[in-house]
This record gives structure tokens, sequence and C-alpha cells, in this order.
């Protein structure tokens, strides 16, 4: 204890202390508990780093972006300054509304877009907005993405975490208390596969039986490869149940901190005075750029490029799993899109088994397990793909078969 | 109520529809609530808007911004992709810990200072830190800042108002349960004294006394005209209780969304934690260029320029004020600092009168009755001169005076 009133965490005996106890409540917290995709590299090299979440941005025609930036900053140097509107800049509402239109078919117009910082700041707000503190039920993959989790929680949620299958969300063990289903239809997280269309429909009747919001995570929705996309919950629900969310971080960089919600209509307005109370609004050169980025065609364009980059990465990683080396060890989880692979393992031990090995031979390569959110879940690895060119991952799974054939 | 299921709003009824409840009262909350400085002009013609809460941008070196900009995002683009730390870019933390040291004796290191998207997201997440809902009571300056009053509202606390005179924030009367004081000791907002000595000094025994935590608005703590400004009440701070939250919204712009909050240590891992869950991170090239601007002086500059350009607009507001047909209605509020200024009216309608007959004459003034939370409060008029060149100053007080000569 320091003297001059310095005991605010040691002195929680005392009666008017009941501030203290909050703050070490708050201060015990556990660190970590939010991760997931946007997790630090752990392997030393990340030549051969198969970390998460993160796109290429070396095939970004960043001279165009330089170009767009000192534009939207001299014409905002020309304007009054002010504050903005917190629902976002209607032109970069506009051309969202273009963009899900266009590659998501979710219909919707420039007044039914809340631009947010990012996927996680609309998890955020969505959960502000609906949760009631205590006496909310949420439903959650799992395994699943903990950011979102850790938001539903904050807002003081009762998380529940609800079984993954070769189907995507086990729709009919969702438990009817819950009146908010976080879920990752596109490229199920982590697991990578696909919401199927029955238990599409099964999930839209959910919400309508049981009066439930859809939170739609469609974080890599862009990246499908086989041209077969599935129409999102939001094209096929009849019931103002969607928040569809989406995010600019892996389409073009995390950095930017542009995503955005498009709510049922009945929540917009609380949603939009969430973010206005959150942070005001999102920084309005940075919109601006990305607003003539999109009308100029450049987000499709790069859209378009990454898929196929992608697209070669993925197989590259398929073909070499395919080795009996491999085979051995790992299944891949079908799928044709997003940024990441899972491979499910037999058992828990062979995969802290072989990201060790990986690990010595210098290639990151991630657990599954990080995932589970306490429900038993398949074991595995995750390969993610966005930041990691074709010779790293080739040079990467050839060292990964060395070891193992060392075994 | 449209078929399939789209009864949310109109059925509250039904067994299952308690989200439908919750649902209902989220989307009542009443908008405007939040508004205050930032509020939009109401005025027709811009030109004589003495709007609150804006700076002048006319006169920042946006070439430089430009530059500095471009060179970010070109130093950006050489990066591999991925998130950034929640805490903000090492670099503007480092320029954060030198201004604040410099412009408000606040010493501190660039570990100590948090990033936040504007001073409104620093007053969300240390309520969401601090407050436990239903049973925090924060006592808020009345009249005062309505968005600071509604973070901490909308974060479960019990907000108190507390009288506000000559010497500012009336110390004696905060309620002994009060675990969080929000306060603007630098130029109170709105009625622009400043806390006194004596004050600060039992404000600080205050937060000793009953362990609260006090939060120090500095919204525009750096425009002080006569040289000698006030400790901080973080400089002065032996307790570990003071939050101290800047932005460069006023002493930049506010369509930058960066503002800062040095807590006290306890509190930093907890504030991250609740950043990183909120939205991650800040915009990262804003963060880079604003580090820049600030490391290579542009900023000391740019604010050493505008304390001139205020200070003569605060002065050429106050002359008019003096003149006869002014102050038979209006008594400035003393004061040497910020972008604004409070004037005290005999009466309510006397100000109601004064804003019709300015907007009359197309002048935008404000009521102070905006701001009283609730509680009594002096009646007066609000110029803001941030946004405002000193020919609109004389032409809008000179209509002003026209139209209450005609009276």
């Amino acid at each position: 204890a320091r003297p001059g009133g310095g005991s605010f965490v040691s002195d929680v005996a005392r009666p008017a202390s009941r501030s203290v106890a909050a703050r070490r409540d708050v201060a015990r917290e556990p660190r970590g508990a939010i991760g997931g995709r946007a997790s630090a590299p752990t392997a030393r090299d990340p030549a051969r780093d198969f970390r998460l979440g993160v796109p290429d941005v070396s095939a970004l025609d960043w001279a165009v972006w330089r170009r767009l930036s000192a534009r939207a900053l001299r014409a905002f140097a020309r304007q009054p300054a002010g504050y903005a509107a917190a629902q976002g800049q209607p032109a970069l509402r506009e051309g969202i509304a273009h963009h899900v239109s266009f590659a998501r078919a979710v219909s919707c117009g420039s007044d039914d877009v809340l631009v947010t910082a990012g996927a996680q700041q609309a998890f955020d707000l969505v959960a502000r907005t609906l949760v009631k503190p205590g006496r909310t039920v949420v439903a959650v993959e799992a395994p699943g993405y903990p950011p979102a989790r850790a938001a539903f929680a904050a807002a003081g949620a009762t998380v529940v975490p609800v079984r993954v299958d070769a189907e995507g969300l086990v729709v009919d063990e969702l438990p009817p208390q819950a009146r908010i289903v976080y879920v990752t239809p596109a490229h199920q997280f982590p697991l990578g596969c696909v919401l199927s269309a029955r238990r599409r429909a099964a999930l839209i009747d959910f919400a309508c039986a049981h009066r439930a919001a859809i939170v739609e995570d469609d974080y890599d929705g862009e990246f499908r490869f086989d041209g077969r996309p599935h129409d999102a919950l939001k094209t096929i629900d009849r019931s103002e149940a969607v928040f569809f969310v989406g995010t600019f971080s892996k389409s073009l960089f995390p950095g930017l901190r542009l995503g955005y919600v498009v709510p049922p209509p009945w929540a917009l307005e609380a949603l939009i005075e969430r973010k206005r109370q959150a942070d005001s609004h999102c920084n309005v050169p940075a919109q601006d750029t990305l607003a003539a980025f999109i009308e100029q065609g450049h987000l499709a364009r790069h859209v378009r490029r990454m898929r196929r980059v992608y697209a070669s990465r993925r197989s590259l990683l398929q073909a070499a799993l395919q080795t009996p080396e491999l085979a051995r060890w790992l299944e891949p989880v079908a799928g044709t899109s997003g940024l990441h692979l899972a491979a499910l393992a037999r058992s828990r031990r062979d995969v802290d088994a072989l990201v060790a090995d990986a690990r010595r031979a210098s290639v990151g390569v991630y657990s599954l397990d990080e995932y589970r959110h306490g429900l038993r879940a398949p074991h595995g690895l995750l390969f993610g793909y966005g930041a990691i060119g074709d010779a790293a991952i080739e040079d990467g799974m050839q060292r990964l078969r060395r070891v193992l054939r060392q075994r």
C-alpha cells in the first residue's frame, strides 16, 4: 500500500469501498478471452505462418488508394469542420448497399446501412442494443468466434454454445429461450463449412417461432471459389430478424476499421443512437476514401483478383493435405470459400503434437481448441492462407511433411 | 401487422415475446438526448452561426497533413496486414504523452495512454469499465455535457446532476455515494468557468475519502489565452483517481475521431480490453499520420496559431457583449479560454426571445437550457466561436444589436 490513499485495490474491507470491489472485478477480467482470428502470430518466422483472419494486401492497388485518400482529404478540408452523421457518410452507405446487393444478394438501400468500426463494433452495438443484462440468452456456434461471444457476454447476455456439424450450426439444438443467434452461415468460423439450405430455413423458422434476432456474420462472404453461393440469411429473411454484418477487414485491410451492419428496420434508429453514444461516427476521410474506392469499381476488381489468389492458395493447401504423410493425421473440412481451412485430427494429443512439430520446423499452425467455447468440439488444425503466399505455403507444408515423416 | 411473422413490435402479449418487449424499450429510447457541443446548426445561414464544439480548420496546414497521410499509407502498405494493438500505435501514444506533458503538465509515458475514437469513446469505455449497472452513482455537472452523461447512463449508472457556480462544480454538493465524478475543470462545459484551486483540492479530497474515480474531460484545455493555466486534476492526483480524457476534435478536427485517456494504472488493462472488445483498435493510417504530425511539431504550431485566432475572436465577442444594447440583456461569464463563451440572462423568457430575435436576423445562437440536466441552472446564451470568423462575428453581433434596438 502506497501512501496517500493508494489503497484502492488492496483495501476492500472498508464500507465505502463498493466501487473498489467493482474496480477489482473489472481489472481481474480474463485477458486473452478475445483473440480468435485476430490473434498474433506464434511461430518465430512469419514467412511460414498460417495465421488466421488477415488478408493479403500486397496485391491491393495502393497507388489508387493513396490518390483517392488525398482527394478525399482535399474535399474534406474545403468543408467547414463539424461532426458527421453517426450512421455513416451517405456515399459510403450507398457504396455498401451496392456492394452487398451485388456480392451477397442482400437487397438494401443506403438508408438501411449503418457504418461501423469493423464487424467487432457491429457485434458490440447490436449486443448493447438488444441484450437485457441478465435476461437475454444468446446462442453462439461452438466452435466459434471468441470476440463476438465476448461482445455479447460483455453486454450481460447468458451465452449458450451450440454444436456445429458438417451442415453448420445444429439449429435443432438451439435453446428455445435464445433471443439472439450469432451465426457464420457463409463460411463457419472456424470450421469452414457452409450452413445448409435446410438449416437456413430452419433457422429462419426458429427466429419466427421464438421471435429471436439473428446476427449473420458474413466476415469473408465475398470469397467463394465455386461460384454457387448460398443466399445470405438476410436475403431469405421474411420476419425482420436478421442483422447482416460485414467488414472490409478481409476484403481490404483490418487497419481500415470499417465494417457495417444492415439491421432490420425496427432496430436501425436504436443502433444509430448507440453508435453516436459509443464514438459519434467513424473517421471521415477513411469513409470518403472507401466510398470512392467502391464507387470506381476498385473494390469489386480487388475482390475478383483476390478470389483467384486465395482459391489457388487453398488448392495448394488441399493438395498438400492429401499427401500420405499428412492425410494420415488430418482430414480437411470440405468447403470452397474463405481465407482459412480447417482439418480435423483424431485426437487432441495429435493436434498438440502437430502444432509442436510444426513450430519446431518454423511453421505456424493453430489448434481448433482455442475456439471450443467450452463445448465438446472436434479437434483439428487451422490453416489461414490470407497472409501467406504460394511459395511459403509449399515450403511450410513440405516442412510439416518432413517432420511427420521423421516421427 | 405484415404477414409472415412481422408482428415483432405489435404483439407483446404472447408469452414468447419477452425479447419483443426488450426491442421496444430500446427502440423507444429518446433520440436527441445526445447533442450538446456537437449539435447541428439551426440558423439558416451558417456564415453567422455561433455553433458549439467545432474548431476552425481553415488555418490547418492541410498540405502537410496530406503529405504525412500519404507517407503513412506508403509505410503501412509495406507491412503485412494484420490487427494492430488495441491500446493504439506506439508512436502516437508517444506523441500524446509528450503533448499532454507539455501542454497540460500531465506527466505520463506512452504506456500510460490509451488511444480512443474521440473523447466520446473514452467516456463510453470508462463507463463500461467502472459502472456496475444499477449500483453505481455518477455525478455530472449541471449544466453539463449531455453525451458524457449519456455514456454513463447507457452503462447503467444512476446519474446525479450537481450544481455549477462561478468556481465550477460545487464539490460540497457531491452526493457521498458518488463513485465517479465527471468534470470539465479547465473550461466548464457549457458555462466556461474554471474549477478553482480550492475546489480542485476539495475534489481530490472527495475522491480519496470516498474512493471515487474522477473523469477529467479536458476537451479544449489547449486553448487558454492568458498563459496561466491551472494544473490538470491529473497533475495533482495523489490517489490514482483521475482518468484524464483529451481529444483532437478541437485542436485538429472532429472527423479524425481520435482522442485518448490517461487512466490510473489500476484501470489501464481493463480499459484496453474494453477497447479491444468494442472495436479492436482505431484506424491505423490515421493514427500514424497524427503521430507524425505531432512528432514534427505541427500540432504544437497549429495550437499556438489557433490560440491567437480564438483569443481574438473571443475579444471581439466580449466587446460586442459590452455594447449597451446587449449588456442590458446579457452578462458574459468570466473566462479566458476555450472555443465558446456563455452569457447569462435574467430569465428564460429573455433567452427565448433573444434566440428567436437572432434567428430572425439569420444569426445562430444557442440556449443554455439544453444542457441543464433537469437541474435548476442559470439561463443564458452560448456563443461558439470555433467555426465563425472575425467578420461573421462582427456582422452577427451587429445584427443582434439591431434587432434588440428595434424592440
